[in-house]
């Protein structure tokens, strides 16, 4: 079977299957944190693709992390009619296995469903990735769009080699054991030059910051980013020994840390070069 | 120094002393690839945030990684009069530290510019980053607005278990380094069930799918995503043994190729559960 691109939609009967069955859409919600000023409809409505807001008008059922939380966010973007259409699924961190089975039927019965989470990307370290495992298994379709990824915009921002990265979720609370793991992925770090990200707790942050100081070497950089998603954010990029001089007190707001090597221009040459060279498409992207 | 978080874009030192410099702007660039149909100006300012398009009709200087490609694309989102106020550097594979010299001075003279790449994220394996690096080094404020990042669409429309991933770049081009790489790496998945994702030429791709099921255990579910950043993406996610069964011909267009374990509620919720437990902050994600 060989497949043109425009119709890599319905490439494989893998696909071509689940024609009859609704369609899985991933839909990010703004990473913007919640305060009436913040969450001015029209303040909202303009970090989102307009793509997204047609697809919030169309579909009926959502899987959420907290119906409280979604309503809040839908009902500033959707009328008060349009709101009494939509139903609800809960997926997070109490729900079981069986809480698949609802949304599940939903979509193998024909019905569009999608899953909206609290803030940023769907199924990024979250529960949603175990409906998306099923619906692959079900071979109902899945339709990520738009990507407010909290992840990538601290990388983004933060000037490290980001050719390789590792995301490292959250930290080992056990001192001993982030100790640990902090020097063993800063050793690899300095050899593979592949950036190191991480979140953690906002409450813990300091506590965070101070470890890192305590374990990192001089030779690499760290970044603390916060505000991400908004025009006003806080991204403090420096190498170690800056970090180590001043008492920086961060404060207890989401954020996201990574360290690394900063990205050299000729360093990303030489090997892009030597890469391009084998793959003999030397202009190509 | 205690900071609040409103004051979180003017905290520190290391940003005050920027206040008379520009600001770095990272503005991704719609995913969705070039063809006269794709790129009506109505469909491309779908996909793109109303903030973003006012930072677009606001900001004087680009930083590309090709002038043929940004005027393009540009030209679709802003007026033909706008278009000859902006100027543009160029910063890609085959620039040197130098081209770096003359958007930073564009910077530290006030200017605000924004790195916009050919598509998707800028800096996420990219030589922007160098620039991004070289930013802060000069206190200059750096801001990443949006997220379009074909790896985080595909690693969430994947199913696998992204509480960790591996961002791995390019693979060696080398046959019998591509296999101990793909070999190493799948071991370690298993052992720590983090997501592995990688990208290659889209000509390769078709080679590439033969290694992977040549190398990867059976244990592992394989994830091929291309056409990503438009409402009909093709994601195949298959355990191994089926890749296997079948000869897909998979075309030549950019993709995302992801491997690992599926996710799975009661793990996910395990690890979760002991994490938060021991953070003591047990309704809080």
């Amino acid at each position: 079977m060989t497949i043109q691109p425009e119709e890599l939609h319905t490439m494989d009967s893998h696909l071509e299957k689940a024609s009859d069955t609704g369609k899985l859409y991933l839909i990010p919600a703004p990473l913007i944190p919640y305060s009436v000023e913040n969450w001015q409809p029209a303040r909202l409505r303009m970090s989102i693709p307009s793509a997204n807001l047609l697809l919030l008008e169309r579909i009926d059922h959502f899987i959420v992390e907290s119906e409280h939380n979604a309503q809040r966010l839908l009902s500033r973007l959707l009328s008060p009619e349009r709101m009494e259409h939509i139903g609800f699924s809960i997926l997070n961190e109490h729900s079981s296995e069986a809480d698949i089975a609802a949304p599940l039927a939903l979509l193998q019965s024909g019905r569009d469903c999608a899953i909206f989470p609290d803030a940023g990307m769907p199924c990024i370290a979250d529960p949603g990735a175990a409906l998306v495992a099923e619906a692959h298994r079900h071979s109902i379709p899945v339709i990520p769009v738009g990507t407010d990824s909290s992840i990538i915009l601290g990388l983004a921002a933060s000037g490290l080699d980001g050719q390789h990265f590792r995301f490292l979720g959250y930290l080992p609370v056990d001192s001993a054991k982030m100790e640990s793991l902090l020097a063993s992925e800063a050793k690899s770090a300095i050899a593979d030059r592949a950036a190191r990200i991480f979140i953690e707790t906002p409450y813990r942050n300091e506590r965070t910051l101070e470890v890192c100081k305590k374990i990192l070497p001089d030779s690499l950089t760290m970044v603390f980013a916060a505000n991400l998603g908004t025009f006003s954010p806080c991204i403090l990029a420096m190498p170690l020994p800056e970090w180590k001089r001043q008492k920086h007190l961060i404060p207890q707001v989401p954020a996201v840390f990574c360290f690394g090597i900063p990205a050299q221009l000729e360093t990303m040459h030489d090997r892009r070069k030597v890469e391009l060279a084998k793959r003999r498409l030397p202009r190509k992207k």
